[in-house]
């Protein structure tokens, strides 16, 4: 069954919003099996929806559209479907008692007039109650095409997509469960890992692969194209063999797993702690690592020493080594990660210390120079990078290798810094 | 002049990546006075982009496409582009030199084979330099009808729309420069804002309000809406001016500066310099601060606290106090805060300690409870907060809010911690 998904709102057209909406409709559906063949965000009128309906229905059997559900002048989504479906709205009294009640238990002394219009839903529409909002979820079937109304706040969304339109959709119109593989790797550029992949495989299995950088990694998926009739779970897994062995070091995880996970799961396992100390990465390791919940059990803290003098009170790091060498130095970025293993009495640290840019570079250190250093049980080890782009792209880069570095460490159980 | 967005990807369909380009190149146009008319993304199909290309040229005469430039076989969006116009690929020798400089500049040994595609352009496109990386921007025009290609990589869309594709578009359709004022406020919810705003206001002028709510602060806009005649800039002035003195107190810009940087401008003006400790948080506020080109000026580090042995050590906080009180308290923040100011030899520092989940909270400090505090010139002041949300959500709300009373504070020219 193919899907489209269509986002009504103008704030997205203007760029004032992200539309988060879409990519979570399209994961969960991808997920379940169902395949979305188009997304398209369109402004808040009649017409242009009804437009849309009649373009997206020759292209796909169903249709997720959110926004445009709200109690204001510019939601017009129902009128649209209704002019699209030739219906009318119809006063819908159950519903009213239910948005009497969501408002009376939020506090609300006397009912929002404006609130009243979401009590009319479609002529035959099924109503998918909003446990969370006033505005409900609507499906609309004819004629073998299939519309579903989410409101556009996203916990609404998600509730309703969640309890309502995934189990209906699963149970309704899916045949098999989809099959599909992952292998995430570190360290490798796009080009290259699809010269090495590539070879050695057949047309018909190299058209399993797709390839999705992120954040300077790239996961390499196999799995029916969406244009293509579904693979067997055999082939995939023997595609995805083949890709893991042909990457051999630079996969992290066979499974959705982030590399810090693949790291809090080793560090874990291993009971074992993490400092860190950051220069010109400023706080965005530990920021990654923080994200994670539970990462108290393994990460320490860290010293995002930006001034010089913070490296050499937080970090015991020499002054005379800064000077001699320049706070940006392998030697300073091992003196660094000692620091951080001390001050935090953690048993691993990552250090980095490196020019981000725009300003600061020379000769001699360009902008994009970055020495990487990880400590561990008894040894350390450090090492100098040059990272491309601008600022943004140089602090991820290095953020990324340092995290690279860390695994590669743990594995080894050993400071490493060669990838 | 009406402009479609078509971003090109199979894994935005699947939802691995988040579209964030499509709204990125939305909000640049609609600065620059271009309506954006529809969004659409589409799979790597050579088939589905021809056919797209098509219905998207019968609603607008300029199309901005993204993704399938890499080098890849499944990055298919030139020979579309080829196939809809009836063009050829032709190789192109100066490019292909650029490619063989770039990739020797990164360290590669040997020219990547794979990589030989990304020189290949179709005939009479003017081809845009790509300075970040190996895909070139192109443009194709054909009786009236403009097609703008850039690679998918965000780094080098944006680098590409802002020094080639902005200028030339505005120097070429642009007949008038748009009117537009934004006013940016923290602290305040987007209903509350709307109550206290749209009062007092005709209905033609609450038809140029757009609220845009982002990370938990809220900007206004003034702008004609994307369907309505344009208004004229004393109409844009005098609305803007309304919501500005009924905002007072919430207006930290009102122009498109974020908070950070006017925090920046606050703290390079009076020659001071911030420090931070951060617990709960764990880094989000040292990376935003450093995400700012300059910072080292006026940032001198942090210390993410997450083990309660780094409050103590580093930080300065004596041990009984986090005995007595608990590591999340107002007590341990104020002292996490001098001690930060302490050791960093800072002017003013924000100190975070609290609970943002899944697990830790309690009935007296349920998850959510963070506590903030402000130290600055021989004071310092705390408070508690109580954040909703999951853990993203708290650790976010916690960073503005702290950044919030910065700001009131060197406002101020002493610590301030109410809202």
């Amino acid at each position: 069954m193919d899907v489209i998904i269509l986002t009504i709102g103008s704030e997205i057209l203007k760029g004032r919003t992200i539309n988060t909406n879409a990519g979570y409709i399209a994961a969960k559906l991808y997920a379940a099996g169902f395949n979305v063949r188009q997304e398209r965000a369109v402004a808040d009128s009649e017409e242009t929806i009804v437009r849309a309906l009649g373009e997206c229905f020759s292209q796909a059997e169903l249709i997720i559209a959110t926004g445009g559900l709200g109690p204001t002048r510019d939601d017009v989504t129902k009128s649209a479907a209704c002019r699209y479906f030739g219906r009318g709205l119809l006063f819908d009294q159950e519903y009213f008692a239910r948005l009497e009640d969501y408002f009376r238990r939020i506090g609300y002394e006397r009912f929002p007039e404006r609130s009243r219009n979401q009590a009319y839903v479609p002529e035959r529409a099924k109503v998918l109650p909003n446990s969370r909002g006033t505005a409900p979820g609507l499906l609309l079937e004819d004629a073998g095409k299939v519309l579903i109304l989410l409101p556009g706040v996203p916990g609404e969304m998600k509730a309703l997509l969640e309890e309502e339109v995934l189990p209906y959709l699963i149970e309704r119109f899916r045949r098999e469960e989809p099959h599909s593989a992952v292998v995430r790797t570190v360290g490798l550029g796009e080009s290259v890992i699809a010269e090495r992949i590539e070879e050695g495989l057949a047309e018909i299995q190299t058209a399993l692969l797709s390839y999705y950088p992120h954040s300077g990694m790239v996961d390499i998926v196999i799995a029916s194209a969406i244009d293509a009739p579904p693979a067997d779970r055999e082939s995939i897994a023997q595609v995805a063999e083949h890709v893991a062995g042909r990457l051999e070091g630079h996969v992290y995880a066979r499974e959705e797993k982030s590399l810090w996970e693949v790291i809090a799961d080793l560090l874990t396992a291993r009971g074992e702690t993490l400092a860190a100390a950051e220069s010109c990465t400023g706080g965005l390791i530990s920021k990654s690592v923080t994200d994670l919940a539970g990462s108290s059990r393994w990460f320490n803290g860290s010293v995002v020493s930006y001034a010089d003098r913070a490296k050499t009170d937080l970090l015991g790091v020499d002054p005379a080594l800064v000077r001699r060498q320049g706070a940006v130095s392998e030697e300073v970025a091992l003196a660094m990660a000692r620091g951080a293993l001390e001050a935090f009495h953690a048993d691993w640290s990552l250090a980095l210390t490196g020019i981000a840019g725009p300003s600061g570079g020379s000769q001699e250190k360009p902008i994009g120079t970055v020495f990487i250093a990880v400590a561990g049980p008894g040894k350390q080890a450090g090492r100098r990078f040059q990272f491309g782009g601008d600022r943004a792209q140089i602090r991820q880069r290095s953020a990324i290798k340092a995290a690279e570095l860390l695994w590669r460490s743990l594995l080894a159980g050993q400071p490493v810094v060669d990838s």
